[in-house]
């Protein structure tokens, strides 16, 4: 089957022909149709973060397809099924995180398209327990950047605390942007958009933005603070000076929400001004299976819209650069 | 009335004679009985904050003692109770901190010892409606102490989460962390304390820390990561070398509290560790009514152990160089 | 002035004359434009609950209007606003429940139209504090409903635990039911519409039920047990049976929300599904001004719709008769 | 190997000899040490239950022992490993209660001593991932009882909301109640024992309570009612009087926590009280695996203490007897 490979941090990745993987017991084998191209995957080919993946490997962790052939002792899923696969790949089931709602922070976990092969291919394998279950009428290319890019976010509202009448400001307009806007509206809050871009701007307001600052023509914390302070303030730019703006953009008692990883680590923060204000600064990653599914739902429901435009795998090293500078306009998923 | 008296931010508070206090609609007057001395009134009688006291006031936000005497439409306490007078002096009663229970933030608050004349003196105003009820057989040099330094720590200690089978680590053990190990045990938590002089990490032992640890000897951070990782710690250590280790020592999806106000302000976070590890961080500020009322009661069921120093209202100066120098090895408390 | 004036609890009102209030220290008078009927107006002027009002009275408390004149200190509210005067008249601010956001079970509190004189008039008197402040551009005939039917099921849902993705059945779609299904649509959650009447069913479809049912024509608890079940369940029908069937459609882990107070009293609940379910059963009451204060911002964001109909005061006993056989199609609102 | 059998639902049951379990992939053999006699038993060996085990089945839910054998793939545990096999056998790990920390609610799980076979006899099978640890120093005396009875009451009290400060009411003091009562002053609260035998009582002081009640000799409901009423009550007597009462000792806002399992199932609710005082009624069932490990941590840190009586297996039907008499004074354990 073809695949595209890394084979080293400092090359692009390969497009090969590689065997096609078959199912053990309690794992699956799925034909994939759309698989999203994450900023993870970016920072897994270049060898960014501190635990590397072991080389060669297969990128991809928002890989939706059928379900082809299934393992020994399988019975969540079965052939034919649309399935997704998501960054947590699998998770030890037993211990204290996973036991108690937080499998994402489990220390034995296996991540798709690092730990294990991912979805840039023709085919993927996964263990049947811990993959997303695609409702019918679900798009496979908006189901894919909501396997990564959409639980991301949807679990950041969550823990930001976002309700009725809560102001939330959403710092970056992006792929993982403007699904986390989108979140913020279902739970019922009042949504400030905070991009450069006016495009990005403009995209915000249809997907139901209630006010949009251009951070190049107004500072979006004065702006923010003459609606009365923000209750939460998300941040997926990767920019420490938006994270600072997050916060500052707070009323007290506020939450910021930390989701992006800018290449620059530290972010300052004013002791005096947390302790006073209570502040909340919580840092957020991915989402459960449980959180998957209702991202999966709430689309179902026709209360978001997945921005993505489509590629072809051939072209991954363009598509890698094409984020890397910025320039891509939505969530980039391969047609496979 | 003797009183002691700021009347500059760059000279000694001055001991005088100034006009006894007379109660006006919903007010009282309290005959003071013991005043303890937060470093809050340091920072105050300094200037150092932003928002500076206007000059001359009396500091004291730690003040004990008995009704003398009520105000016109005065129901909730009588003359000859014993009363507290705490930091937070008043507040509006309408807005949306008020009214959702963090009246600690309420923009229109007035502050004991800074906006409103405190109990540095033997008579001190205050408004009815916002002093704590010392419960009978609550010792008034137990009491002072346990209106700022504690209600303070037991809100941090409830803003971290700590409850049966935690692991709390408390950073720093003298007059704000003595009781934060308390409460952390209170709440059913296991302590490790961590300090730099091993005569307080001698009473954490005595006061029922499970571990202790001498930050000049051993490696807090790797000690801490020994046991599993905490799952809070509260940081009341006015260095931000603290605040980073307090950080370092939990484990995924721990909550770290900032308590203390170190001069130098600002702290460096890590936003990968931040948001891979799902941290929390959450500044904390004194406490409501309710919870300066909870601390009383715990106190009074014998659950926790005040240590103060008694001295002389004319030594103030005197004290402020002890507390300054990190001389104290108590909670300063005068007699007055 | 003009007034409806409960006499006694066995006679209907009497349409009078009598003295216009005029505000005391913290005071407030109010021209009112728009009167809403609680069915609890109509336990007030019948004497059904324990503890009854003095007789005579003025009932009504969801009364909207202008500022007519302000007493000494009052500073929120001024001549010219339109504010909203509340079931809750005034709380003590100082007690356990009022100081940790739960005024609504303040044991000092006193209510409008039940201990202090209530909106069936002209003109009527009201605590500053303790008046909503409604938004321009909020109708006097919407804002009147939400001072109390919708604040009561806003809270109810709040209780609930709605959120994105939570399947939510609200039992009885009248007054205040309309108002739950709305209030759990912004949070988030797909929602079953239960009643007996299809007309209801028509008007639940129209504000956005997810699916309805008519409980004279098929079994609630089979239908929403097919659907997986409730997360929540809110019960705003007048009958144990109601309750009951709330009660059954949940999934295990689900809330039953009770609001609704039939007159035949008492539910009976099974102990062991309560317990093998880990069932919660909530009750809840009114809101506090912050939730009356959420509910008018969303309402101003144009995220719910008010069923009201315009009836004359001197209709009040015909109105009365109107809600008490269930006639009323919507809330009844006088026009002053 | 030697076990206690049930073969009738209306006989008693038989000490019979039966082949020893070997452990299949991802199992565990465990040569009992100590056995616990939970009610449950007594309900499953009589067919109690809507739900009935199949026959021939072997009780018991609270065996604790040393690993015997391990099966492919077992890693968590090793022989030699003290465990505790409890009522939760094994649930399907992906389900959403599974994945959100609600283990105990999955549809697909299966019960020790009732779906599968459990440890009265002299070894017993469980599935690796699903038994408690036991730490190093605890008594496998004081384990069993820990493993139904502990972790049942443990998760009653966290649902109670109990905390520093609170007040908590236990109704009954025998098996369960004399844990719930120490696990609600571990995390900080006041106790009300509540029972009608003053021997057990008596107990209950010397375990802590703060207050103890004879509802026989007092109204308990009186006397809470006289203390404030209380934040929390939890119902493990076996009566829906107990129930009843346990409810009207609330204050406003107070929550009921229901545990026992009565033989008359039903249980009045008054309507009003609940809606007006905003009562919650919590359901609550044994516990997850992170919940028994931290009821072992606990009784490890020396915090508990468990009352039990040894008993030989060949005495079971006798030991039955005791129990459904109420002469039972303590947990009962089997040695064997
Ligand atoms: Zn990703
Ligand atoms: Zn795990
Ligand atoms: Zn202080
Ligand atoms: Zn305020
Ligand atoms: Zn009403
Ligand atoms: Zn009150
Ligand atoms: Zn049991
Ligand atoms: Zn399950």
């Amino acid at each position: 089957m073809k695949a595209a490979v890394v084979h080293s941090f400092s090359e692009p990745l390969r497009i090969e022909d590689v065997p096609k993987p078959t199912p053990g017991e309690g794992e699956i084998v799925v034909k994939i149709e759309a698989s999203g191209l994450c900023h993870t995957d970016i920072h897994a080919a270049h060898g960014d973060w501190p635990i590397k993946p072991k080389l060669p490997f297969i990128p991809g962790h928002e890989g939706v397809g059928i379900v082809e052939s299934v393992g020994e002792g399988v019975t969540r899923v079965k052939e034919g099924d649309r399935v997704a696969i998501p960054w947590l790949g699998y998770a030890c089931g037993h211990c204290k995180y996973c036991v108690s709602g937080w499998e994402t922070l489990c220390q034995s976990q296996k991540q798709t398209g690092y730990i294990l092969d991912g979805a840039y291919a023709e085919y993927a394998k996964a263990y049947a327990d811990y993959v997303g279950i695609v409702p019918k009428g679900v798009d496979p290319f908006d189901a894919a950047p909501l396997t990564c890019a959409g639980v991301t976010t949807y679990k950041a509202v969550k823990m930001s605390g976002a309700r009725p009448s809560s102001l939330v400001a959403v710092f970056g307009i992006g792929g993982l942007g403007h699904l986390a806007m989108q979140y913020a509206k279902v739970a019922g809050a009042s949504v400030v958009a905070v991009d450069l871009v006016d495009e990005k701007l403009d995209l915000a307001k249809q997907l139901g933005a209630d006010f949009v600052i251009n951070g190049r023509k107004q500072d979006p914390v004065a702006e923010i603070q003459k609606l009365g302070g923000a209750d939460a303030a998300i941040s997926v730019a990767v920019s420490p000076k938006a994270f600072e703006q997050a916060y500052q953009s707070l009323h007290p008692g506020g939450t910021v929400v930390f989701v992006a990883l800018p290449a620059d680590n530290y972010v300052q923060i004013p002791i005096f001004e947390t302790v006073l204000n209570a502040i909340r600064i919580q840092g957020s990653i991915v989402g459960t299976r449980v959180d998957l599914q209702e991202v999966f739902d709430i689309h179902a429901s026709g209360l978001t819209k997945v921005m993505h435009e489509r590629r072809k795998l051939d072209d991954v090293n363009e598509c890698f650069h094409e984020v890397e500078s910025a320039k891509a306009k939505a969530r980039l998923v391969f047609e496979i």
